[in-house]
Order: structure tokens, then sequence, then C-alpha cells
């Protein structure tokens, strides 16, 4: 599995949506991120586990609490492939907009 | 599984991000999506499918071709959702940066 596929995969989980949404707030241990969701830790660890694996958050080893920090690169690379899309889409209808005008004009000159 | 949920899913396939690609430049029928991918034309039929299910995609139910249209508003939703997480962690930075500011400032009027 590539790092976009599993970027994807795990923004396509609505926990796990909202995590990433908590944490853009801030960093928070795995106690702060349960508590929200009325869910039992190993339910929010094994989604946590998702986050880590693809790089959209990691978690400091050597701390106690090991606080999850969203990690904004991944995020990036995310909106950076829907972004590309969409601008090959808006520069296709730009072209089109501007062959629509070319024509106007060569009617009206006629 | 909500509108995100499914887009994000479709959006986590190599195959599925390639024939967005390739409708963001224009319309296509199945077999022209088909070619570039080696794929048989089922293989690319249920692509299309995930595609269609979840609103990325659309096709015209008459025409003999049945052409597919990439549809801007779901992957406009995708993007929105990622887009609200980085503002969030942006405006965080930016509080920080602020605070950081007016520390200094007080350090130095002191």
């Amino acid at each position: 599995m590539n790092q976009l596929d599993a970027t994807f995969t795990a923004l396509a989980d609505p926990t796990r949506r909202a995590i990433i949404a908590r944490l853009a707030t801030g960093d928070a241990t795995v106690n702060e991120l349960a508590l929200p969701f009325d869910m039992t830790l190993p339910g929010i660890s094994k989604h946590l586990k998702v986050l880590e694996r693809c790089g959209l958050i990691s978690r400091t080893r050597r701390a106690q609490f090991r606080p999850c920090h969203l990690e904004r690169p991944a995020l990036d690379a995310a909106a950076d492939w829907i972004e590309e899309a969409r601008r090959v889409w808006a520069e296709r209808f730009d072209q089109l907009d501007q062959h629509l005008r070319d024509i106007q004009r060569e009617g009206a000159s006629e």
C-alpha cells in the first residue's frame, strides 16, 4: 500500500477524522482523545495505529503519556493530490472559456 | 457509510485516483479509461461503480457509450475537510507566534 493509499484510507473513517481535527488544535494523549468519543482505550489505540502507520500522526516514544502529534506533511500530500486534480479540471474550463470567446470574436469580426 | 467516508475510501486506490486524474482532463468512456490501465472492462467497471456510488463521477444513462464525468462537488467536499483541518492547525501556529511576540515585547519593555 503506498503512502497516499494509506492516508486516504485513514481519512475514510469518521472517528479518525475527528481525532485529526482534535489534534489540529494541539497535541493530546490517548486518554484525552478517548474522552469525547465514548470509546475504549483499545478502540482508540487501534485508530491511532492506523493514523501512525500512514504518517498522519506521530507519538513520542519516551514521554510517559506519549502525546499524539498531527503530522502536516501527510495531510499536505493528500490535499496536494486533490488540488492537482482540481487544477487540471479548472484549466480545462479556462481553455473552454477562451475557446468560446475566440469563436464569439471570430463571429463578431465576420 | 457517510459521504466523506465513501469519498476518501474511493480516493484510497491508485487506479481510482488515476481514473479521476484522467477525467479531470475531460469525460471518457469505459473503453477509453480501460486502455492505459491494462485492465479488463469488468475490472474498470468495478472501480467506476465505487466512484459513482460516492458521487465522484456520474454516467449518462441514455448515451450509447455512457461517458464518465468527474463531479467536482464530491472532490471539493474532500478537499474542504482537509483544508479546514489545515486552517485550524495554521491558526494555532499564528496564535503561538503572536504569543511569543507578546512575550518578547513585554521582556523588552521591562
